[in-house]
C-alpha cells in the first residue's frame, strides 16, 4: 500500500477547467495548491494574492508532461510537499537531501518529502527533521493521506499565524500532518477525519512525541 | 539503494561449518547471532550459555529454505533484528505491527524492524518506538547498514548491563544503532566505522536527537 502508481489518468472535467476564487479564497492567508495540472495552479496562485503561505503538491504525470510550468509553479511558492520519489524524479538527484536542495533552488524556502507508511522529511534553509509515520495495526485506505498530511501541517501554521513559521513551528505542523495522515488511512475516504475530535487530534500528538522521544546521552 | 535483492548464493565454507567457541565467547553476555543458516545460528546458541541478551537476524533465504529450524532458533533468543519487509514474509502479515507480535509470540521479547534509509522501529510488549533514518548527503555502501546498526544497539545494552534493559535504555540503544549505520554507509566496506571515534558517535546522536524532536501541544 505505499507505493503509488497510476494505471490509467483521465482529466475529466479538469481539461477545461478554469478556476475563478472567490473573494474570500483569494484572501486566505494559507494557500494549498492541490495536485493538479500546472498552468490551473498558477492561475489559482495569482489570483490568491492575500497569501502569506503558498503550498504546492504535484505528482509524477506533471513531471513528465508539464516540466516547464511546474518549475515555474514551484518558483511561485514558499512550500512544497511532494513524495519523496517525486522530489528525487523531478531533480534527477537521487539522494533525497540534495534533492531538496535543489528544489529550494528554484524557489520554495520549506520542502516536505512524504514518504507514505515510512513518515516525511522537513527541509528548510536551516537544517532537517524527520519523522516515522504513526504505527497503526489497521490502515484501511492510503487515499488521501498525502492531503490530510497538507490539512495538518499547513492548518496548524495557520492557526499560528504565517509569516515565517519558526523551525518550532514547524516540527510541530510536521507532527499535525503526521498525526492527520495516520487517521485518515484508518477508514475509507474521509469517513475517520470527518468525525475527528480536537482531543483525539491532541491525544495522537502526544502518543507520536512519545513514540519518538528519547533522551541525551 | 535501499532494496535488498539476492542474485545468487553460494554457501562455500559455510556449508560444512561447525563453530565452536571460545571460553570467553561462551561466556560473553551479550550474542549477537548474525545471518546465518539457523542450524548454526542454533549450534552456536547452545554454546553460549553465559549470555544474558540473545539477538538474531536472518534473511529471505532461511524463511524460503529452513523456515522450521529458524522459527526454533528465533524461539531461543531474546531480541530479533530483522529487516522489515523480511518480518511480514516470516509471518505472513502484511501490517507491520502486528507481524511484530507474531513474532513475539515465537519468543523474542524485542522486535526491531529495520527498514535501510526510513530508520528502524522498536516493538516490544510495553509498545513501540520508532526513528527514520540519519539523513547524508553521501551514501557510498549500504552494505553493512544492518550489522552497524547491531553492533551499535547491541553495544549500548552491554555497556548499560543486560539484565531486562527498560524502555529508556532500549530507545538509547535505537539511537546508537542508527547512527552506527548512518557511519558505516558514509565510506566502503568497514573504512568509516574502523576510525570512529566516541566523541563524532556521541556528536551525531545529539544531532539524531535534534533532528526528530519536537515539542509537546
Amino acid at each position: 500500500m505505499n507505493l503509488a502508481h497510476t494505471d490509467d489518468t483521465q482529466l475529466g472535467v479538469f481539461a477545461d477547467f478554469d478556476p475563478k476564487l472567490s473573494d474570500s479564497s483569494r484572501n486566505a492567508e494559507v494557500l494549498f495548491l492541490g495536485n493538479i495540472q500546472p498552468d490551473l495552479q498558477r492561475r489559482v496562485r495569482a489570483q490568491a494574492d492575500g497569501s502569506h503561505l503558498a503550498a504546492l503538491d504535484s505528482m509524477n504525470l506533471w513531471i513528465d508532461t508539464a516540466r516547464d510550468s511546474l518549475v515555474a509553479a514551484i518558483g511561485e511558492v514558499d512550500c512544497l510537499l511532494f513524495n519523496d520519489s517525486e522530489i528525487r524524479m523531478l531533480t534527477e538527484e537521487p539522494n533525497l537531501a540534495r534533492a531538496a536542495r535543489a528544489v529550494m533552488e528554484m524557489g520554495p524556502s520549506i520542502v516536505v518529502a512524504k514518504r507514505g507508511e515510512y513518515g516525511a522529511v522537513l527541509f528548510t534553509r536551516e537544517g532537517f527533521f524527520a519523522l516515522p509515520g504513526f504505527l497503526l495495526e489497521d490502515v484501511r485506505d492510503p487515499t488521501g493521506a498525502g492531503d490530510s498530511f497538507a490539512g495538518g501541517f499547513l492548518g496548524y501554521l495557520d492557526m499560528q499565524g504565517t509569516d515565517d513559521p519558526g523551525p518550532k513551528a514547524l516540527r510541530r505542523a510536521m507532527a499535525y500532518g503526521t498525526v492527520l495522515a495516520s487517521f485518515n488511512v484508518e477508514e475509507f475516504g474521509t469517513e475517520r477525519v470527518a468525525r475527528l475530535t480536537e482531543d483525539e487530534i491532541t491525544e495522537r500528538y502526544e502518543a507520536l512525541r512519545v513514540m519518538t522521544h528519547f533522551e541525551s546521552v
